[in-house]
């Protein structure tokens, strides 16, 4: 990319949202010559960053997520701050109609000057997204954005590494029948700091009363002892604004909860460092598979564990010998 | 260690317990000297594995895993299988006292010819332990064993690396009093294909059968709509041996289905191809790590991103660069 990095930097500290726009392009580069310059701009954010509340909202689709985000975004504004939303979803290049079309549903959010709405068109493994994520983050919050809704699809793949990069983790449902967790990968549900049952209007309140009680019942008996927060279960219409505020405060009570005897501040280090971690075992390698001549090893004696014939250690130590 | 690999590899072979314990203390020896030793072995036995049901048993300390093994143990060798006894704990460098004590509380299994029992006393890191366990069952198996049973303690750490690399895996649980989970981590439940309420005697049946149906109540809520498995709960009493032979017969029936339609061979080959890319990626990393100079830099890294002064992936990048 043709930037100067430094007035792209000074471009986002003033809030421009056209700078901000290109210095997330600028990080989601798959160019490795715009690498030194994506990190220069993360060096020059890093330290004017982390003011904001990150909140996941992730559920299957058709649960409603643009409408709601759209509803709760506004609710936000109206009480003074400045919303960003990221997209991530692992099988966009699948499915780039319906991410472009997020932006549009989001009529009332578009509009306002103080939002910022980032669809992710260019994921193309679950692990680029997230760090592509991660830094569009840290951007968002240079650019004075105190409130990020990072929207996943919530099937499963996602969920693990957008739990990592967010403070609050906000689970959509739906009022089914019977069954109420079919359709939600395992263990997602666990994650939630908070669960909403949307779409409750008139014709299925009685439904949506017995699955939130369902929904709490099994939080209750999956709850590990040493949990200080306890998950919230309530229902919802961001159609029609049904309990959309009593949600709204929700996620301030985790706020405060977060805020609360330094926690928030202890997570994020303890993030941080993972996701260093994460990220250095990843370019340690992606470094090894470069040498060609190892890599053919490797697929080779991955042929001779699935065939039976060596056992999968004694292939692994014969792969990295020198 | 001073062994002729192919005279090891012969007793395996014929079943002589001598040479199967020595062999597993091959493969768990820790000098680098003894690797080649260990591989050599390992080669000649991997192609003679794989003829056993391999049976995870896990749950909470003091849930009676030895006494249930024990019990359970004998049955299958009165219908006349062998059995070898595996126990997987990250923590034994701790608590060696009660993993020798286990052997000793596993009276009957341990007098039998037809009995394998093997306490892991080596046990340090996690990533070894599993990496032990598994060519472990292997040398069981090539020795003869058609059941192995892995022991873990239940408390959350081992249990994911101990499901890769087992046919069933069998949760032991109490019948307390209120939260039924409490103890037993998130998502251990899940794994589960078997779930056994333990200790049912007389003066708690009543409280076992209420547990024992919210369980099924979870699971329910839990699985998957594609699972074809749904996990079986029973009571059980290992002490008076009550309903173990219909917690015999669940494990068959397990068993069973596995072997149905190529369900065994296929999972087997997936846990073969995970374990080979587990053992490589820890093998790069550590030859990563090998290098001081490297392993220094990323030290100072690492302090840049703690104190939020560079990004987690800039940082991981620079630690890389050569």
């Amino acid at each position: 990319m043709n930037v100067n990095v430094n007035e792209l930097h000074q471009g986002i500290k003033e809030g421009d949202i056209r700078s901000l726009s290109r210095g997330i392009t600028l990080v989601e580069s798959r160019l490795e010559s715009d690498y030194v310059l994506a990190d220069e701009l993360m060096d020059l954010c890093t330290p004017i960053s982390g003011g904001s509340h990150r909140i996941a909202i992730t559920g299957i689709p058709g649960v409603g997520k643009s409408t709601f985000i759209e509803s709760l975004g506004s609710l936000y504004i109206e009480g003074g701050k400045k919303v960003a939303v990221l997209a991530v979803d692992p099988t966009s290049t699948l499915s780039q109609g319906s991410i472009l079309g997020d932006k549009t549903r989001m009529e009332k959010l578009s509009a306002s000057s103080q939002a910022f709405i980032r669809p992710s068109a260019s994921a193309n493994t679950l692990g680029g997204v997230a760090r592509k994520t991660r830094e569009s983050i840290i951007l968002c919050e240079a650019a004075g954005f105190d409130t990020v809704f990072i929207e996943t699809v919530g099937v499963g793949q996602s969920e693990t590494a957008v739990r990592s990069m967010v403070d609050t983790f906000l689970l959509l449902m739906l009022a089914g029948a019977g069954d109420e967790l079919q359709g939600i990968k395992r263990g997602i549900m666990e994650m939630a700091d908070i669960l909403l049952v949307n779409k409750v209007e008139e014709d299925n309140m009685e439904k949506a009363r017995i699955a939130s009680s369902d929904y709490r019942a099994a939080l209750h008996l999956l709850s590990g002892s040493s949990d200080q927060w306890t998950t919230k279960v309530e229902m919802v219409s961001s159609l029609n604004g049904f309990h959309m505020k009593k949600a709204r405060n929700l996620m301030d009570e985790h706020w405060v909860y977060l805020k609360d005897a330094g926690r928030l501040q202890a997570e994020r280090k303890e993030q941080d460092i993972a996701w260093f971690k994460d990220a250095l075992r990843e370019e340690i390698l992606h470094q090894f598979y470069e040498d060609s001549e190892k890599a053919e090893r490797v697929k080779r004696l991955k042929e001779a564990v699935e065939n039976g014939n060596t056992s999968p250690l004694v292939a692994a130590r014969r792969a990295t010998k020198n």
